[in-house]
């Protein structure tokens, strides 16, 4: 087994405490990763502090993850030693079920397994449950390592595995394209990489934020339009206008609003979790052939391929990389949206 | 002008009446249809007893119109005298906005004509206001008039202008056919036609109705499968089943429970216009990436498609045909939903 240090909260109104764990030996199929950069997502603060009532103590969240390879199991085909690598959201999945089988695997029914607060044997991970990004190592079936291309940095690439799939999947299902009129709603860690994937992919991209404040950086990310939802206005303006809107907000937004952006047979898809049901008119939904979906990360095969066009494109998330002991602190001003546009922990602090 | 015979409201609460009405004379571009029969819809009686609030008296509904044409306009190409025609819920739509041109009539932008109740020129309807196939002639425009062919019964092709196409479009929308498990729920007026459009379209199909009473009745339309919802076993046995569902039902109905049938993509289509707005948890469209969609009747162009494939399929609705003086006990039959499964008015007892 391979000693890593870890960052782990232990009660879900503690502090982010330096610890100790194992991370499995390899098996055949395995990779070894020396973790460099670890993306903090939204939902691991959701996590961290069990607000989704399902957090296993000590919690050592992170499913935004940069490194690099540093011994592999021998029956690994798909990394050597040395490749520079990522992890997201999922560390297995049953590969047998329709999603599996449909390279969905984030849809898994067979009892697919995430970074990190899934239950599992010790066998998968001392102490039963699996431990995420934020720790020096980790060791993951190679099905579900990502290789991460040249051209891209480790520490903006980090926030691709959960972020950018997150907003490709969805752009790419809904053929964000050139022609189409594409949305985004919110200009946080989400919002910004869908700015920048849908404008890559040739939409002309609108983003819907709360004020103007971040006009200038959402134009430099590929924006044709910025528009504040705060002004009534907007909602007139913008009628029956887009084929796509992309919801990264987990507040509770009146969605039958937005819905009534959208024009002949446009489609707005949730990303974010809000924690009350989504209410829309009848109507609304009728008039156009409108419809209202929702969208989870991505399969392996497409997180790759979005890393490819990242690379190709030049795009990484914007970032302000922190030190390990600054994790609270970050997890503060992310609920204060005062971070532009993701922060990553550098793992060599741990 | 003609004048026609007409089955009219005057107030929200009172009974139908026999009156007579003009109608316009031909223009270069109109044909005169001589009704023979007329189905009587749900929405008729939303419409005739001021449920919508927007009723214009006298009012004489009816939508789902065959006929024979007794007159055509100078230049007049599509018809001819003596063709059997039929007219749904459009007789005009502008022509020039994206839904127009898009041959999505019914999402017009610039002012669509429906069948009944639309304020509209004298020199359009003498009176003001659209009078719908309540009646014993009707004037239209040729482009929205279709053609029934032979083979289909006016009496059982008439109910397939509106329940008919209100169904077929969105089946052919998203696209169920072979290897497709569709879902139709109710199986009423619009239900048991796409009942028999979606088995003829190859799709394995369905029927998710309150009890089990129809089942025979589905079974013979197409439905592979009848499931009573009144059971809550059913949103067990059939979680995740489904490609599409098809809701028919006007009811509030419990809409995340049968969002939850969805499969990998799936999409739930409400073709009703419940009184409440739909409730729909984030998760439940996350999952699985889930749509919930709205439709409302179909294109012109894509109307006579679904005429001609109901014609070569065999398929017409399942009637029971009354006399004029019989539409009042025809509602309350329909609102008992005492009924199998259209009520066509015989325009000769006009």
């Amino acid at each position: 087994m391979t000693t890593a240090a870890a960052y782990a909260l232990t009660t879900p109104d503690g502090r982010f405490e330096k610890t100790s764990i194992e991370r499995r030996d390899l098996g055949p199929h395995d990779v070894l990763i020396d973790i460099k950069y670890a993306g903090i997502c939204h939902s691991d603060i959701h996590t961290a502090r069990n607000e989704w009532h399902r957090t296993r103590y000590p919690c050592v969240p992170g499913h935004e993850i940069a490194g690099i390879v540093a011994a592999v199991g021998s029956a690994v085909t798909k990394h050597r030693v040395g490749d520079r690598v990522g992890v997201g959201c999922m560390v297995d999945s049953c590969g047998k079920c329709a999603s599996c089988l449909a390279g969905e695997e984030q849809y898994c029914t067979g009892g697919g397994t995430m970074t990190y607060n899934t239950g599992v044997t010790e066998e998968f991970q001392p102490g039963g449950t699996t431990y995420g990004g934020y720790s020096t190592q980790v060791v993951v079936t190679e099905n579900f390592v990502l290789a991460i291309p040249e051209g891209i940095g480790l520490d903006v690439a980090a926030p691709l595995l959960c972020a950018g799939i997150t907003l490709y999947s969805p752009l790419r299902h809904w053929n964000a394209g050139p022609g189409k009129q594409v949305a985004i709603i919110g200009m946080g860690g989400l919002g910004h990489v869908g700015v920048k994937i849908a404008a890559a992919l040739g939409a002309e991209v609108t983003v819907l934020s709360q004020s103007l404040s971040k006009q200038e950086d959402g134009r430099r990310f590929g924006a044709q339009h910025y528009y504040a939802t705060s002004d009534r206005q907007t909602f007139k303006d913008l009628r029956a206008r887009f084929d796509l809107i992309v919801n990264t907000v987990s507040a509770n937004l009146p969605i039958d609003d937005y819905m009534r952006l959208l024009n002949l047979d446009g489609t707005l898809v949730i990303l974010g979790l809000p924690d009350k049901p989504l209410s829309v008119q009848p109507f609304t939904l009728a008039n156009f052939r409108r419809s209202l979906a929702g969208s989870m990360i991505g399969g392996i095969a497409q997180t790759q391929e979005m890393l490819n066009f990242c690379a190709e494109h030049g795009i990484g998330a914007d970032i302000e990389v922190i030190s390990a002991d600054g994790i609270d602190a970050a997890y503060e001003r992310v609920l204060a949206s005062d971070v532009r546009y993701r922060f990553v922990i550098d793992a060599a602090t741990m």
